[in-house]
């Protein structure tokens, strides 16, 4: 089963754009990682996941129709040449969407308000916000579920930025991929807090997709990961459950170390990590020892996202001075 | 099974020690990792692994008799508390060979010409050259093969150091633990070279047999490591028999970094990595993608063991200022 074929179910005949629409979805962190695909064509899951939507944090993403040829992309400002990487997949996307309009053509902004590429998962939100706006554009009226179903098929972790809080992506058993989708969970966190600490802003060499694949086909040890991703998505639900922060804090870092783990027993070796990388998890753990309650979780990229609660966040500002700190359900 | 079972064989009734005795026994640098016990009383391996020693760099250790109530042990010069950990480990060791004799006491001195708790696996040389001494104290005529299982009692690792050039430990799979021991290999490979690149002395904070212990306890992904070592073991075979470098390289560069991987999995994490380790690293990928034939194994520490071939050694003495490097198999 392909793409197009997913989402032609959805699209009515008669259907067609609006002049133009414009949407904003989160980023999200993952406190399970989503890592490895069983399908790479429809961006179905090996295991399921589960994050926390950065509230304000994310990509605002307008499409309107013009007249051309082609699309016309737009990231952060800048005209995104038609052969990148990501005009490609934008336009890729939007055929989903035009396959009863083949002749229509679009201009896409999109703006993260957060840095691009550089493991802060700004190709989640940036789906997310795209779908909505093609949605809206195209008069879909498709719900919440189905647009996390069309955004994952742009980008796989992009389907848990259609919620805000606390969001499991359901792996799913279909082969159409209808059931893989994110869920937003009833719980809230009031004053857990996410510190986002740059290491290094630099795009990175080796994209996520290319990167679970890599690790996927060549580390053995990737054998083992899809049982511990099933153990700690159910910790984690138990954690938020009893709001056990410690519980949380250290599956979200083990999982993640876990996941890099993966990617370092990969051949060749993947090391998103920097030297400044390794410093960050130190000072972590020089921290924690030290009595402060601070984890941390990476995605495919050298920065680190501490998590930790309200009462620690003077403690956190003092050590990580500029730490850009979220906080997705309040105080 | 205890290990004063073990020995109790070996240990003629009438035998009594002679005045002192001194032995050499080289270093050893696994390609194929030990890491992970399935008897931590009698230090047999989960996995079978290959090494190569190090020729000239090693421990030199001798023992003598002593009047007195306790043993004297002397590293480097300097005495060592007789509660310290490496006195404590020594006494306990020298028991295995005086159990007919307890009322002996020895003053041990070793010496080890390479840095002592960096990553060197200064203990496998240490423990191999106290039972060369001991064996030879006792009078005992102990094969390499039986003074090999005799050197895993007091250090895993050391029962490699009993031999020179690739040597393979086999695991072995009998509960006494008679069947695990060293084997050296026929083949040699003259002009191979390891490059010695120290990136901090510092003793590490946690060793490498707790650190083995917490990531087979802790690390889900450890449950895939012994399939792995097992596949990497018969590649470098192939590799050797064949001098083919660069599967000798690659086998034995993923081998390391997949049991850091494991380490990095565990709970609390265990990484042996500082900074100047990332660099280290992206610098020998850097080199390798431009076209030098170099590869990298790592221990539980943070330093680099560089390999490569003796026409790769001038770029290498270039890139890296002050490299020590041995040749195992001459020029």
């Amino acid at each position: 089963m392909n793409r197009a074929e997913i989402m032609a179910g959805w699209l009515p005949e008669t259907a067609t754009p609006k002049v133009s629409a414009e949407h904003f979805a989160p980023s999200n962190i993952a406190l399970c990682k989503y890592w490895g695909k069983r399908d790479t064509e429809l961006n179905l899951p090996v295991n399921a996941s589960l994050s926390v939507s950065l509230d304000q944090l994310g990509s605002r993403t307008r499409v309107e129709p013009i007249e051309s040829v082609s699309d016309e992309v737009w990231l952060n400002g800048m005209r995104q040449p038609a052969d990148s990487r990501f005009a490609s997949r934008v336009s890729a996307f939007i055929d989903l969407f035009r396959s009863r309009h083949p002749e229509l053509a679009f201009r896409v902004h999109s703006v993260n308000n957060i840095p691009t590429a550089a493991g802060l998962a700004s190709s989640a939100s940036g789906f997310a916000a795209l779908t909505k706006a093609l949605d809206d554009a195209f008069g879909l009226g498709l719900s919440p579920t189905q647009q996390s179903v069309a955004a994952r098929l742009g980008s796989g972790s992009a389907c848990r930025s259609l919620f805000d809080g606390f969001v499991e992506w359901q792996m799913g058993v279909r082969e159409d991929g209808l059931d893989s989708h994110g869920v937003r969970l009833e719980q809230t966190w009031p004053g857990l807090c996410i510190g986002l600490l740059k290491v290094d802003e630099s795009e990175k060499s080796v994209d996520s997709r290319a990167g679970m694949q890599r690790t996927k086909e060549t580390a053995h040890l990737y054998q083992s990961w899809p049982l511990q991703a099933a153990a700690d998505l159910s910790r984690l639900q138990q954690a938020i459950e009893t709001r056990d922060f410690a519980l949380l804090g250290s599956v979200a870092e083990q999982n993640a170390l876990s996941m890099h783990a993966t990617m370092i027993a990969s051949w060749p070796p993947l090391l998103y990590w920097q030297p400044g990388s390794v410093a960050a998890m130190q000072k972590v753990w020089r921290l924690r020892a030290e009595g402060l309650a601070v984890y941390f979780t990476m995605d495919a990229g050298p920065n680190l996202k501490l998590l930790f609660e309200a009462a620690s966040r003077p403690a956190l500002e003092a050590q990580f001075p500029g730490l850009e700190i979220v906080q997705p359900f309040g105080v």
